[in-house]
Parts: structure tokens; sequence; C-alpha cells
């Protein structure tokens, strides 16, 4: 994880030589592979891959890798990306009054267990700002009221000001405009406290609760314009018994929030969330 | 396990004494308890209990103790019922074309890890005859054609012959009318193959694959009129990726369906499953 | 939880009556149950309870409770003990120079989600002390050098002038001298990084490496003289597989200790762990 | 799964251009590669990797695959194999007197889940005949009585006689002696009823209950002369608590042995195991 790498991720329709034009590139090119994975859709007969190149294997960097690579993308209709593993990505923290799911994040951050920026977090309540503060981290409140217009012309003023590379909803509890949705497509995460598709919406424990259902869980998903709809990327459940009340599931279910969230954001950032329509690729 | 025990399983409004009264009771007639739970719902104020008493500990068997302890149930309202740990349940298996789930009991059964009798496997198909008949069971086939009432008259007419304690839905593929939902209320126990509430209905592996979540799931309930709806008695679910294939899941799936069935079954065996409404108080 | 309650434990021969006599006693005095587990060992013949007790339905307080049961426990040479829900316990936390379980047991506690008072936090090291007295928490930096004994003296002084109810090893990376662990037997937690009993003592991480295991894991358990073989109180594991190095072993495994230490502390906390010789009963 | 493949399997020391030397070489065939895994452990700087390909993506079969491939294979030092997906292996399942995991695999054989041939199950005691036996599969019977080295002459006759490819030890309940581990090195897996390494040896569930351990569970591992410390292919547990007795563990560990026997089987029949030492990669 820690020396310098270059990421390759690769999307493209299926046929025979793709893994042989991209490891012959690599190799002609003198990189070291450390990490390799790939995937063939049988269904829609589409090709998912990546490749991690040691950095230092390479006579130049990660802009130039990509202008090289592009002849071979071109011959086979490739999407495709390569990141800089020392290029910390942006990363927003967009929360409102709990604090579960950010605090969890920040210890992460802090401790240098999960490396990104954090250019601001934003919230429409002003309760999480000492903590986050104490990481010196700016913290920017913007209240919703009865116009929510405001709060999201706000909202994206602020998000366009931080450039980020990633948009983490960390039990914001508004519903994102659908423009916003489709503007950070791919680059906003949301926690969902349920095991989606079931409990959908609003207060899932309590959904829970009513069902009588045996396990609780907690859904990282892509955020689409379709609430608590889009691309899954991470999914995780706990027991519960008829001796738990709401609030003993409310309890439970936050540290499976907590779990799921980081391990969606860490595949995320580094590079192993591939999306294919409504579904994710996840080469871990 | 093994030795000769008593169980009375009660449920009445909750109030001050209860638990005295039916230990005290207990107590004066000589009774070693060897297991006993309880359990108040603080938002019904409903109370429900679960004592096993050594039968070699009372002088007298099963019915008498029923008898004897009706008088206390009088006294606070109590639904109640007594078991003999030595007297096996009848146990009705119906399925369908599929066999993970008969096979898994029917080992279960054989190997005196799960104690029960077996009046008889229904089927509407005929693939599983050579199996159970091999297990010295009964084997009834009752086919489905465009008739539907026809075959659930056959049905009903062979489960009143049989007597059955409990029928287990292993995986059965037809839906059962509400008369006869209604008919075996509480006794009637089905696997559905998904985490419900999600995926109620037909091909839920299907449903899953094509919302790309990365769990799958099984669930064991009491049948009611509405289906996959009843009360929950046991849930499970086994991790998925992206590389599994719809027939992956129906794989993965079965393992979590035999497991999820054979420990809802074992409990409700056990007079471990209290129906609450529509939900369960299961002891374990 | 959150209303206020007595807790009643008990131990003792098993034989007929007890649980007669306890739930008389209570029903006596007016007691609402609001919660009651009981186990008998039937190797041992022991007997174990934990009744819960609404407060506002007896007449008095918990030192009241607990004179007017020692008749009972006479009779029946119980140890017993009652506790105070309200009366918050107080708990000192030890750490070294790892935050993951410090931070995580601080997050619950500033959140409520645990309650108990922490008097101090006592460390080996520095490091922590930021995070620390950001919750308004005293830090108490006792370094070790070539002379452990003399920071055992400080450490015991310091616990003493702490009174705690409960101490806790938060990733304390110092061996424990015998007379503390006896002084503070039942009393003291400690989380140990690995699935115990599998890879005693230092770098555990390193053990599940070099062994090839598929899972790794970590044990909340009282701390004996014997080094990592105290009563286990909680265990856990997690999912490992060839490709995670040591450094994503210890990563992952910094999460299990989390979750296990939080469920085994709060677990303690609602004296819902009794010790039975070497093992625990943990009425859940 | 069910379309005929190749899957050729390769370990070498690492460096610059072995992926593209082997992709380029399926892709100069014409090869269509459906799966592909690889990976590099950075300690010992070894390469492993598994490609499948489709059959009628070639032109040739699996021996004309094996003899081109060999140019590529010397100039790497390549350990490597190709295999024919549509060539059952051949299993030997040796037993005991527990049914439990020989009628999981029987199961998951007769059901078509895992596609194997049967030359023959060895056993040392007569009771699984009658099940085997229904199968049309040859139950073999060596008693072992004082001379064991006669019962294990015997089983090596009966092993050279059905040429196997796997031999399964289903919880055959004597040890293995060293000539036979050597004889059948990575051909040859044991499913131990404990999470090893704790737990070595002889009724590891009555050692997990002496300890107090919160969780059990089984290792699926090859045979090498080292009691139960060869090369681990999969393990799981299960959640245990102070309720349970010996004879609920063996229980509950019964559905965990044959869980993990049947995963590691099922990796280690599609190719999926590649042997490092005394550690396992297992590309899934």
């Amino acid at each position: 994880m820690s020396e310098q790498s270059y990421r390759l991720t690769i999307s493209c329709p299926d046929r025979v030589g793709i893994a042989s034009a991209v490891s012959g590139f690599i190799a002609a090119e003198g990189g070291l592979i450390t990490e390799a994975n790939q995937y063939r859709d049988p269904v829609s007969n589409w090709f998912f891959m990546r490749q991690v190149i040691a950095a230092d294997s390479l006579r130049y960097d990660a802009d130039e890798l990509q202008n090289r690579f592009a002849t071979i993308a071109d011959r086979f209709d490739m999407t495709f990306r390569v990141t800089d593993s020392s290029k910390l990505k942006k990363v927003v923290l967009m929360a409102s009054k709990q604090a579960h799911c950010m605090s969890d994040l920040l210890y992460r951050w802090r401790s240098n267990e999960m490396r990104f920026e954090i250019p601001c977090v934003i919230s429409n309540h002003d309760d999480l700002r000492s903590y986050v503060e104490w990481h010196n981290i700016d913290y920017v409140h913007l209240p919703v009221d009865a116009d929510k217009e405001a709060h999201f012309a706000a909202v994206e003023a602020q998000l366009e000001a931080a450039c980020p590379d990633v948009i983490v909803l960390a039990r914001y509890m508004q519903i994102m405009p659908p423009h916003l949705c489709e503007k950070y497509a791919g680059k906003m995460l949301n926690i969902h406290h349920s095991f989606l598709p079931a409990f959908v919406g609003a207060r899932p424990y309590h959904q829970a609760a009513e069902r009588g259902v045996k396990l609780i869980g907690a859904t990282c998903h892509f955020v689409t314009t379709d609430l608590d709809a889009g691309p899954i990327i991470e999914q995780d459940v706990v027991r519960i018994s008829h001796h738990d009340s709401i609030e003993d599931l409310v309890r439970k279910g936050k540290d499976v929030e907590k779990m799921v969230l980081a391990k969606g954001l860490r595949n995320h950032l580094e590079d192993r969330v591939l999306i294919h329509g409504n579904k994710t690729i996840v080469f871990e």
C-alpha cells in the first residue's frame, strides 16, 4: 500500500487479446505489476480490469502513462483511467447531527489507516463543529430552512470550491437534488442504514422492528437520482433478537454503518470499484 | 437435551408476580428447572416465558402438570402449553423437485441430530421418491395440474390423515391456499430463498442479481395468508460478489436455506419459538 | 436501558426452589422484573441468575434491596450483588501508543452510547494526550523505563486514587504484574489481538500470517496471572486472504479488536458477565 | 462453470513480463480468457497465476495446450499445470463412523452441485455402507486392529488401485502414516474440527469447552507429516455460548465442518488452490 504506484482501470467490450495487449504494453514499458484483477461479465460480454504498477519501475509519471496507454485504449474502445497512489483524493464529508460515521472516518484519516485529503466537512447542523475542528478541518455549516433550494445552492457552491474527487454522505439526512446527483455521478457515496433493497427511505430501523427481522444491515452505494437505488458497493448485517429495542437496533446498526461505509470508501479510494450499469465490480 | 423433560411455555399480559407464581408453583411441586427464559415486551407490556423441568423431579406426567398449572394460568390470563420432550412431534415434510432442504433435514433426522417423527413426505413431483423411501418414509406424490383445487384437497386429506404437529415447506413451490394457512396457523414453516422482506415472491436470486446486492439470504417463517409475510423465525446471509453468476447465487443460497430452515425447525420443535402478533420470540 | 433499574446477580449451588425464592422475594417487595436470565451448569451443578428490577417499582434504594435480599442469599449460600443502573461505574482506561480502541471507547462514551465515568486515562506514552484531553479527561503519563517496578508502583498509586470499578487495558502493551492482576481480579479487562487460545503473547498477527490462517480474531478477557489465559468474555473474527499483508492484518484486526472490546465492556458494565472458574456466563 | 474450459495454473519467481508472456501466448493461440487471477507475494517475490480459457476458442485439446505452453514455462522457470474442466477428478473419500461430512459431499455430488468421480469410499468401520451403496458407490471396509501397519498397507493398495486425483479425509479418525502423507502431498485434504492452530489433536470440542471460547471452528487443510499443521485451505467459525454443552458444540461444529470441507474441496477441484510453502493461495 505504502509504495507509490499507478493504478490503471479499464472497461470495454470483451474480445480475445485485451489482457495480452494491456500486459504487453506494461511489460514493454518495463512496468512491474504488483496487483492485477480482471473480470468478464458473461451476460453483457463486458471486460473489466485493474492493474497496479510500481511507480519506480517506469521512467515517467502517471500523466505520461495515461498518454501512452491511449493507443491501446483506442484499439479496444476502452474507458480507462490512470491514478497515482501518491496523489491523495479530495474527499468532502457531509453529515447532519449523528457523529458515528464521521468520527469513524476521521479516526481512520488521522491515524493514516485511510489516506485522503478533507477540503471541508459540510453539515446542515452545527453539532459536529468542535470535534471536526479539533482535527484542523474546515467545518461549513449550511442550515436547511423552508427554502431547500437555497441550501443546495450553497452546498453546490461549496462543493465547487472544494473540487472534490469524492463526496461522502456520512449520515447526511437530506435528499440530494437530481442535478447534484448527476453532476457528481460515480463520485458521491451514501451510507443507508438498512440492508437494501429492504427498508428504503426513512426510519429503516423502525421498519425493521415492525417486520420482525432477525438481522439488520447497512448499505454503501453510489448516489443516483433514484432514492437508495444506486449501485451497491458494500453491505453487511448484524444479528438482532426479540430482546433488542429500537434503541438497540439503532446502536447495533451504527457499528455496521461505520464498517460498511469505511470499507466501501476504502475500496473506492483505491480505485477498486468499477460501475457497470446499476451494479459494481469490486476488485478486492 | 437427551433426558426427558417437560417444557412449559407461557404468554400473558405482564404484571408483578408472574415469575414468582410460576416458579413458586414449580418449586412447590418439587420440579427441578434445567432451563428458563423470560421476556417482557415493553411496547405491548406482554410477558413470555419458557421453563424446562426435569421429568424425573416430578411425580406425574405432562398431562397432570398441565392440569395442575391451569390454576396459575387462570389467575394471570395466560395462554400456555406443556410438552413432553419424549413425545416426538409429527412433522410432515413437503417439497417439489429440489432436494437440498429435504436431504439436509433427513440427514439430521436419521442421525438423531434432530428428533421428530415423519408420517410422510408430500410432493407435487416424484423426483425425490427413491431417496426418501431409502429412509423407510412414506412418499406421497400429489401432482399439480390445471386444477389446483384438486391438488390442495388431496394435500388437505393427506395432512388430516397424518395429524401433523408441524408442516415444513422444504422448498415446496406452490402457494398454499388461505384456508390451509389458517387451519395450520403457527404450525406451518416455510423457507424462503431471500432475506425477507427483500425479494418477496418468485425468483428471488434473479431479483438479487438484478439489484446487485453483495449478500444474499434465506428466511424461515410461519406461513400466513400473506405471501412471504408471516412471522420470521430465523434468517441468515452469505456474501456474494460480481464473480457470482445466478447459478452461483442459487448454489450458495442453498447452503443458507438449509441451515436457516434446520435452525428454525429445531427451535420450533424444542418449543423455543413463541408468536407475538407478526413477530416471534425465540428463546435460545 | 435508560430507565433506572436495580440489577441483581446471583451464583450458588443449584437445588430446587432457588428461582422461586428469588422471584417470590421480588414479587413480595412489589418489584417489576424487566429482564431476567438464569443458567444452570449441568457439569458443576451451579446456578446463575440476573434479574433487572424497575427502580420505581420498589419503595427503597439499591442498598436496602441488598440488605433485604441477604436473608434469601444466606439460605441458598449465594454469592450475589446488587447494582444501581443510575450509578455509573468508574472505568480507568489504560493504553500505550495505539489509538484505535481508545478512540472507539471515547466515541461511545461521549455519544452516550455506553454510560460510564472515566476518572483518568493512564498510558506509558504521551501520544494520546491531546485527543484524550479534548474530551476533558485526565491523562496520566507514566513512562516505563528499565525499572518496571517503579512504573507499576506508580500505576498502582494512580489506580488507588481513582477507585475504579473497572480497568480496561485498551491495547496497553505491558504485562501487568501478578499482584495487580489479583488485586483487581474480575475487574480488569484486556483486549488480545488474536482468537485465543491461538497466538498467545507477542505479535499475534505475525504469528497468524506465518501460519497462513484464513480468519483472524480478537479476544476480550479478564486479566489473570496467566498471560492471555483468563476467562473469555467475547471473541470475534474477520476473514483474510493471501492478498493481505501483515499491515492489512493489523488494519483489519483493529476493527475486530474495537468491536470485541466494546461489546465485552458493555456486557460487563451492565452486569451481564458472571465468572465461573475460568469461564464466563454472559447473559445477553 | 458448465462450459468446457482449460485451466492453466502457474507459479514462478516474479519478474517483469510474465503476465504479458502468458496472456500474449493465449491471445496468439486465439484463446478466450473467461477468468483470470494473479498474485505476487511481496515477501518471497513469487508469482502465481490462474487462467481459464474457453475450450472452444482453441483448435486443440488440453494436452496440446500443455505442450505448447512449455516454451513459455521454460523461459520463466514456471511450475505449471493444465487441466480440462470436462475431465472429472477422481476423489477417494475416507471416513470412520461419523456421517455428516460424507452425507454432505454425497449430496453435492449426486445433485451435480460439485462434479467429480468417486472410485470408492474407504472406511475403517462398516457403519456408512448402506448409505454409500445406495449411491452405487463402492464401499471398502478396511478395519483397524492392533496392527495399524496392515491397515495402512491395505489403504495404500486400495488407493493405488483407485488412482485418485484427490483423497478427502472426511472425518477419517486415523493418523495417516508419513509415507502416505508424502506420497499424496498436495492431493490429500483433511477436515479438522477446530479453528487451527487452536486445539490441535484429539477432542478439540472438549478442549474448546474447557477453555471457554465463544466461537468454535473448523479447518480444511492439506495433510502433511506434521499433524494438523499442513497448509490451510479454508476455515470458518460459529458462535457458541455458555448454554452450549459439549453435545451442542459437536452438533454446531458439524455444520461448520461440512461447509468448510465442501468449500475447500470445491476450490481444490476447480484448481483454485496453489500451495506456497506452508500456505495456500486461493483464487476465488
